[in-house]
């Protein structure tokens, strides 16, 4: 249910087409919430239907950009400060991890050396992100800072335990 | 999908019950996979009809332990090798850091104060257990410490990144 709240927040900002919601996916919020362009197009369907965003200025080729009615702004609201966040545990990498004993020693390193290279990876990527990112003052981009250094730490992190992991099995 | 391997992986080791089963889920898996009592033995009795595990001994008041069929070793070394890990991220807690502009920044410290909270006493439940489990010398073990090592380093981080975040708030 949270890419609906994830929507609401964004449009919340100012108002945005699909195709812009689409580059915030792609970019500061995919350290947190994976969407593609068929279940956001979904949602920005679900969301008019129920009466949380409406069409705001239609462009060219029929380009639709909509913005939060005041439903959609409560309904944003009440999701920040009201309900407790889903904090159930489930990481499908990590729980292989914990069975790697079935499949011998050198394919366990491997695995744990390829956790390590894809935290690698995703911090470096993150880094650059940082710095292509006009972050400005304003409060919007505060928290996205916040979030974007949740997930450098989060990869460093990763990197840092699976070559630990790796000698474990040496 | 991964509620299947988890108990395959725990029935790979050796026959167990349900009730056995549950404790492993609340001890060490807790930190990877979160599963109630109601799904795992939902879950016994699908894996059973598929013929992936099969009734190993009954013991007093109708108690069942399981153990792996040939399919059922078959299918969990599958999924341990073949199928590529689900990497979408999807973290609600922190979906919720990027909109915090929109409750204030009182209530936006209240919040991240709360996650900091979280990690810091998810890090010392961690490390109360690491030292309550007698760890042994054999491979399932080892892994098992693997992972558990991931748990406390990733409540380590969390706190540390959310006193640093009230700060940047403040």
């Amino acid at each position: 249910m949270s890419l609906r709240h994830a929507v609401l927040g964004l449009l919340d900002e100012h108002p945005m087409s699909g195709y812009d919601l689409l580059k915030r996916f792609e970019q500061a919020m995919s350290n947190v919430w994976a969407a593609t362009q068929s279940q956001l197009y979904g949602e920005l369907g679900k969301l008019e239907t129920a009466g949380l965003i409406r069409v705001h200025a239609e462009g060219p080729r029929g380009r639709k950009e909509y913005e939060l009615t005041d439903a959609g702004r409560e309904e944003l609201r009440h999701w920040l400060v009201e309900v407790e966040p889903n904090r159930v545990t489930r990481n499908e990498s990590l729980l292989r991890v914990y069975f790697l004993g079935a499949v011998g020693p050198e394919r366990a390193r491997e695995y744990l050396a390829n956790l390590g290279e894809t935290g690698r990876r995703r911090s470096e990527r993150l880094t650059e992100l940082d710095a292509a990112i006009d972050w400005g003052d304003d409060d919007p981009s505060l928290y996205g800072r916040l979030v974007l250094e949740w997930g450098k730490r989060f990869s460093a992190m990763q990197q840092e335990w699976a070559e630990w992991a790796v000698k474990q099995v040496e």
